[in-house]
């Protein structure tokens, strides 16, 4: 084999292994889209098949093979080629540390799991999903000490959302972001409430959908490449490659903006995917890299974007023609000032940009007691309610309201939560340096966002998952990333919100 | 290896073709439901590479190897096993034949074709369907004369439909028809003309979705098994097993039939698909044995069933109470009337009963002269429009309306419309068979139709393809099939409705 013919046959096997996730992320997305109630079992019978399949060719005999020949011989590789093999040796080497039939018991806890926590959730019963929590957490902590033994578990699992973190510098970020918020909150506290009554009311959900899409029109979402369906939980995927990628939401009849963040939230995570360069499709690293940049891009357009003045003037000529009667009366600053209420709340989804933060601390904080061992799962309902009383002073009614509120513990993502905040810092820092060469608010005026798009395709959603996150960012920002970018928006923002 | 682990080995493989089925007809219909408008290559770049993937299983040395000890074993084989081994020979032997770079080649060619199927017929505009269209003729030539060398090609694909199937058979079949069926329109164009206004109006979409899930409902399919969506051809496919069957159907807001009788047809098929034995799950005897016996089920339910004076009389308390306004004044006879109005028209899907079967006959002739290398690709609009006017007295005013209204042809399904002509003779001899030990009057006006579906299950359904279909049929009828039960059926039923 020479690296010619090896290349070929690396680029073969990342085809195939791009053909098998299309096919398992089709099956997903049909079973939470429009899949009819009964069928869950015929999907994990061929999703089992399936991954095994994927399992086979990312991880066997031939592909070891393959991938430890291209690493010997790296030196005569493409930057694109070396990452394609560093990133699927790294998989292969974490893999192969944890024994198969683990492997595959650990798989089956999961989606058992996921069951028991929908109806657990449902049924406010948090007793019945305890013991699959315990043993999450259990197999989480042994399959870090196989994979990781001379690291911290909890640090490992940090890393593998966000390359480098560490609960060191997790514990820094978010006390340095607690310093400003929690101050915030108490002075935001003490002044008159906005007003959100524009969004309250009758938004009929077909009314919405035509709504969405022009939403989505309006981010610079090609609607001839990415689709929009309903879920119960809004999520964004790709099918096979960059070329195709769905976003869903959720529809709130009687809070329109509920399902209007949860369209811009995804979409931003749809403008990530849909751009990275054509070059990288159907190879890993097509998409983007690390949890923490996902979030920078979603909570950048749900946000830092999508909740700015700017950005509700633009769009406020939609909502007045999708909702002609709901609107009639209230202004584009209406609109502004509602989106942009601020108040202590039980639902991390919900919660406002001021107070966001604080949800994913306390999520944080009690992982990582977990995995050190210094709380057990049992604790988790009363050291839940009791940090949500410390951090956001409200009282937990129910479980359901309370820890069993998510999604990602039931399927195992542990380390993902402090992505969120991550990425929302990020993504202040990232606007500070695109307003060096991009008049976003001329953009806006204009109703042109195209600028905007351009700056983040050329700083980092062309390279999809090419560069290390921290070295992506490290250049998109040209200096270190410095927290203190977010805290001063939030404080200029709602500071002059809220006039204080 | 011996017998037992040969069998396991069979199993594991039928399970794991299954899965892959599941994969691709899920992206089929994907595509033809909710997909965004650009995603047609990727899905096509998924496609190919499943179905090499499929057809290395289908017909890889190891498969064959594995088959072969089978079947010198057959002996000691159940006769359900047997069978799986004899189809899947069949099948192999055939494929074999066809280099795999043609097959690829062929499926991606498909895959493309729909696309642009749609484009043309959307804009109509032939031009640029017909080097689709004539590479498919063209390959589907090729590749019969590579599986069946020694046999005429037309006759080969009209066998892959319907078991046995020739152009002589068919010749023959249809001239019985022709015999009866020209007279009767004769006859009934003579006479007065039944009144349709009752299903022509406004039924907005959202109206006729509730409606269709009602009809599916009265006919006895479980909607927590089977879904429903849009697409514009209705179809209907399984999802790796009958535990999940997908219809589809097209709503017109001018007039309810149009819909309504497509959701009953796929719901026929439907139900065939639905009714396989548990036993058969995962295997390639799962799901009906052929395409005529598939149409004998979805034209019953259609037609009739569906168009006979009790299951009007059954349904019509749900067109009250879905379209309560547009309903008002009509009562059922009214319906019953409306939906068996008999009249010459341009587009298959919505011919009546009657005139329906010259509609076939027409793709028959052009499909039998293109595989004869009579005419050309580019001859068919031509003669498509000239035997429209020879069989059904009408003018072909656009290519639209004409031959590029069926999608058959752009998914390479050459051979596959002689079997609703003669799923529809089976379906009425069936019936015939049936009523000797269903009421089915009763059934219809106690409003339960599980005695006709009974029967049909015990007869038709649940056998899926564990046998032929010459021999389904045959024990099903108790004697050899015959078309003058179709031809005496159509003859009475219009006879007394146009007062002959």
């Amino acid at each position: 084999m020479n690296i010619n013919q090896a290349t070929e046959k690396l680029y073969k096997l990342q085809d195939k292994i791009s053909a098998y996730n299309h096919a398992m992320s089709l099956i997903f997305y049909d079973g939470a889209t429009t899949a009819p109630k009964d069928t869950a079992q015929n999907r994990a019978h061929t999703l089992g098949i399936l991954s095994e399949e994927t399992y086979i060719l990312m991880t066997g005999a031939e592909t070891v093979e393959l991938l430890e020949f291209l690493d010997e011989n790296k030196a005569s590789l493409s930057d694109k080629d070396k990452r394609i093999v560093y990133l699927s040796l790294k998989n292969i080497r974490e893999m192969q540390k944890i024994p198969m039939d683990e492997y595959v018991a650990y798989q089956q806890l999961i989606s058992e799991s996921d069951t028991v926590w929908h109806d657990a959730k449902e049924n406010n019963d948090f007793a019945s999903f305890l013991p699959y929590l315990e043993k999450i957490f259990e197999t989480n902590k042994k399959f870090a000490r196989y994979c990781a033994p001379d690291k911290d578990p909890y640090d490992y699992y940090l890393s593998q959302y966000e390359e480098g973190l560490t609960k060191e510098k997790c514990d820094e970020f978010f006390s340095t972001l607690k310093e400003h918020i929690v101050p915030l909150i108490s002075r935001i506290a003490e002044k008159k409430q906005l007003d959100d009554s524009c969004l309250k009311g009758d938004f009929p959900i077909e009314e919405q959908k035509a709504f969405s899409y022009e939403l989505m029109k309006a981010m610079g979402i090609s609607l001839d490449r990415c689709g929009l369906a309903e879920t119960e939980h809004p999520f964004t995927t790709s099918l096979g490659s960059h070329f195709d990628v769905r976003i869903t939401t959720n529809y709130n009849t009687e809070d329109l903006s509920s399902s209007m963040y949860s369209v811009i939230h995804e979409g931003g995570h749809a403008l990530y995917d849909m751009n990275s360069d054509d070059d990288l499709a159907y190879t890993c690293l097509d998409g983007g890299v690390s949890m923490g940049i996902h979030e920078s891009q979603s909570r950048f357009y749900e946000n830092i974007l999508g909740r700015s003045k700017g950005f509700v003037e633009y769009v406020f000529p939609l909502m007045q023609k999708a909702f002609p009667k709901q609107m009639e009366g209230y202004s584009a600053d209406d609109v502004y000032k509602a989106v942009n209420l601020v108040t202590p709340s039980l639902i991390r989804t919900e919660a406002d940009e001021v107070t966001y933060c604080l949800h994913v601390m306390v999520r944080y904080e009690l992982e990582k007691r977990m995995m050190a061992g210094e709380i057990n799962a049992s604790d988790l309902p009363r050291e839940w309610n009791r940090l949500y009383k410390e951090y956001l002073g409200v009282d937990v009614p129910s479980d359901r309201e309370g820890v069993l509120q998510d999604s990602h513990w039931s399927g195992g993502a542990i380390g993902y939560f402090p992505s969120y905040a991550l990425g929302s810092a990020y993504g202040a820092h990232l606007y500070a340096k695109m307003k060096e060469s991009v008049n976003v608010e001329k953009c806006l005026a204009c109703g042109d966002l195209t600028p905007v798009n351009e700056w983040n395709r050329e700083h980092i959603w062309k390279y999809g998952s090419l560069k290390p996150s921290t070295e992506l960012l490290g250049e998109a920002l040209g200096e270190e990333f410095d927290p203190l970018y977010y805290t001063k928006y939030l404080e200029d923002k709602f500071g002059e919100l809220y006039g204080l």
